[in-house]
């Protein structure tokens, strides 16, 4: 039997707006930045911050970098359109190809995480401005994968969807009204032309939430899961994905002090 | 009565040789990169690192921006020299200046934090096409001071020195013979011309480490300190900036789930 991971969206949008305006106002800032990717998670996030703090409030980017498509750019401008608000367009390619101008090309990776990282990079910058605080995108599933750039995409002051798997993202952008071509599109991180997370997940979102579910929130053993009906295959990828990418939940470790000099 | 925070260096030189040797072999990686900056920090940390994987595996990168002094690249070159390691320099002024060109010039305080996370996002890519990690030069008291740039110089893979004041380092630096010259020169984050970090912090190191030693490991209360002999200001000064960025020492914050729909 599949679990149910239904939200309760009226719920949901409530408490996230609360907090995003208590954080924005408990820091003393003057409301957030963020980067609007096109997709449904930033567009989510967008949503609710104009909720939570007001539109005058929020300072929504476009950062796109030259591979960057054209469609991303035109949902972009989509989203910030419905939310009434002016999106700002910083492209990032002189800074990011100015790198590899001096280092040589790299893998699409490679760059792929530069990208990542620069846009952070400017948020923080665009934010110190403004006196406003970062507003991060990710969203639950990404984050127990380790689908994210270390100190780029999963680097913000405060993660609002963090708690949600991206198929609950989904269920509150419907209800939050989120532009239905957005909520519709295949999600990709757009660092390659004709990239999508499922592809290169290797598995689908919906599948992925179930398995993060029975095997984090439920703590089931994979034996268990597997007599659900799962693929041993496929947890088994769930369960090495979480393990291989546990150093991008926490921060650096150190050996810890005190260390005392012999009496 | 002045705590006393003298360490034994022999200990802590094998404690955080062994930190360095077990992260890279259990993340099976090639070895370490790390920013020589000309400074005690990332001398020592290339000294233990050196120390840890031997020479063949530390990669030593010296990441000028154009207001960077030159003493402080002679001082890296010195560093990198008397480790017999082979520094690449990589100077990260055009992406810098790439990113201001566009959005207007900035206080060196925004300037300052750019190039930290520019130097960042350099040192994680060529980590990368090593197949190395990034280790972080940073201290105990930077950290508890915030004295850092957010996802800039605390973001790295492994810290060996995150639990040893500032002073505690160069007692160490000492032990482990790094070059004179680096243990005596004032500590600077040389962001701009001129700058010291106990100018900047308005305190001694020696004064903030007893005083984070007395209120972070000894727990003491701020009048239990004054009347150790402390002056009540710098107290205040040391706990506000501690309190001011606990945001820098911890992952962005979210709701947590589950929410359910209603029955």
């Amino acid at each position: 039997m599949r679990p149910d991971l239904t939200i309760d969206t009226e719920k949901v949008a409530a408490d996230l707006k609360a907090f995003v305006r208590d954080y924005v106002e408990g820091a003393d800032a003057a409301g957030v930045v963020l980067g609007l990717s096109g997709g449904l998670d930033s567009a989510t996030a967008a949503c609710v911050a104009v909720g939570a703090l007001g539109p005058p409030h929020v300072w929504p980017l476009i950062l796109p970098y030259r591979t960057s498509s054209t469609e991303s750019r035109r949902d972009a401008e989509r989203v910030a359109d419905a939310l009434r608000l002016q999106a700002a367009v910083l492209d990032v390619t002189a800074q990011v190809d100015a790198y590899f101008g001096a280092v040589g090309e790299a893998s699409p990776l490679r760059v792929g995480n530069k990208v990542a990282r620069e846009r952070m990079s400017v948020l923080y910058d665009q934010a110190k401005s403004r006196g406003a605080l970062v507003l991060g995108t990710g969203n639950r599933t990404e984050r127990l994968l380790g689908y994210t750039t270390l100190w780029g995409d999963m680097a913000c002051d405060l993660a609002p969807l963090g708690g949600l798997f991206k198929t609950q993202v989904r269920m509150l952008a419907r209800a939050l009204g989120v532009p239905k071509e957005i909520i519709g599109k295949p999600p990709t991180a757009d660092l390659w032309p004709g990239q999508t997370d499922e592809d290169e997940l290797g598995l689908s979102y919906e599948t992925a939430d179930e398995l993060l579910h029975l095997l984090v929130d439920r703590r089931l053993a994979q034996r268990d899961i597997v007599a659900h009906g799962y693929d041993r295959e496929v947890v088994r990828r769930v369960r090495k994905l979480m393990r291989r990418t546990a150093h991008k939940r926490r921060l650096p470790p150190s050996p810890s002090p005190p260390w005392r000099r012999p009496a």
